[in-house]
């Protein structure tokens, strides 16, 4: 929770937010993140394949910052991603993995060694942003919509990017 | 056509755009949509799969808005995306429906009862939102490119959201 | 490396860059940048599909630019796209095109009679525009990453455009 730069917060690196339903909240007394330019927290992952839900934890900086604007989030990273998807059924978030998994086997016919083409080709096409609108600090996701990390190599201590412009 | 909110129009909505080819226009004489922060729009679809062109309704707005900057187009629903493609050849549109369709069939194996799982991993897939730089009041959108709408679970009344930063 | 529009350049274009590992940089001394809106840069493929990496490209433009903002790299063709991925080992990149063309096959069951339909599909599902921030005039791309135009219908002259915001 404290800044990585000093003075002149361009930075602000937030707790780490432990998995799906845990984790530390951003929404915590006396955190000001208007002053900083870009918002980094930490997602640790459970499971080689994961949807990890952090739409609180951008929702949190979106208020925080307020105004209007595009909210952009970006994974660090080439074998997880970021995706918007329903936020009531988890069967759906089982279903999105199962089917990329389909589509694109872990042992498939791969050339690169380490044993994570999968994830890669994945990541890809899931992509790694997403851009939501907000205004009066609050994003313009629909109801059923929610913000997922999408974890396709772990388990692992990831990172994810917010930018609000 | 009318404003959401009153005398500070920060939404604006815009007519239902009844499907491709039809709809309202929105380059309407007395529009004016620069003091807008967010537009939405409707889209009412007519089948289950379908993508529908709503280049024309975006391309009003930056228009009216002028001067430089990135067209965020926002999907906020689930089970519907947006993606830019041909537009000269409707023969592509039916194609990829056709493929997303074979790649991910509407009665695989899911476990979301709902019977849509295949809409949700389409969506995911394809994406909920373009961004689009424009120039002067005019998107640099290719010759061939078009903005679609991409319903996956209709038909239904739809909405696009489109923000000019 | 001339402006298109003269005293006011709201458009650059670049010099062309002729493949990957090759083709000119835009590091070149005297290249100023910061006065233009919008960055137009060719890309000339070799084959149907390859995937070109423009990184140092983009990450040019940004530091001639500098601050904070976020850097859109946008693909102006249907059948051509961008994405980011891993940059350590090219065979992540053989198999990412191996596996497109395995999901969607260049001789599928077509109706558009150009014979590119694939590439087409291709181009939706990986997506024609990157988002990333940037910080001090650096992307925020992670170790791996790199940015990769990706060819699904060459060779062909293609171009690539970024707008800094």
């Amino acid at each position: 929770m404290t800044p990585v730069a000093g003075s002149a917060p361009l930075f602000r690196e937030h707790g780490t937010r432990a998995c799906e339903n845990g984790g530390a909240t951003l929404r915590s007394p006396g955190l000001t993140v208007t002053d900083s330019v870009l918002h980094t927290f930490q997602v640790r992952t459970r499971s080689r394949e994961e949807l990890v839900d952090i739409t609180s934890d951008v929702a949190a900086l979106v208020s925080a910052h307020g105004g209007h604007g595009i909210a952009t989030v970006f994974v660090p990273h080439t074998s997880a991603a970021v995706t918007i998807n329903e936020n009531a059924d988890r069967d759906v978030q089982r279903d999105m993995l199962f089917w990329l998994k389909k589509l694109i086997p872990e042992s498939g016919e791969f050339r690169h060694a380490e044993g994570n083409s999968d994830a890669h080709i994945k990541a890809s096409l899931v992509g790694n942003s997403v851009t939501v609108p907000f205004v009066d600090g609050r994003m313009r996701l629909g109801t059923w919509q929610g913000i997922y990390f999408c974890e396709f190599d772990g388990p692992r201590a990831r990172r994810a990017e917010v930018m609000l412009r």
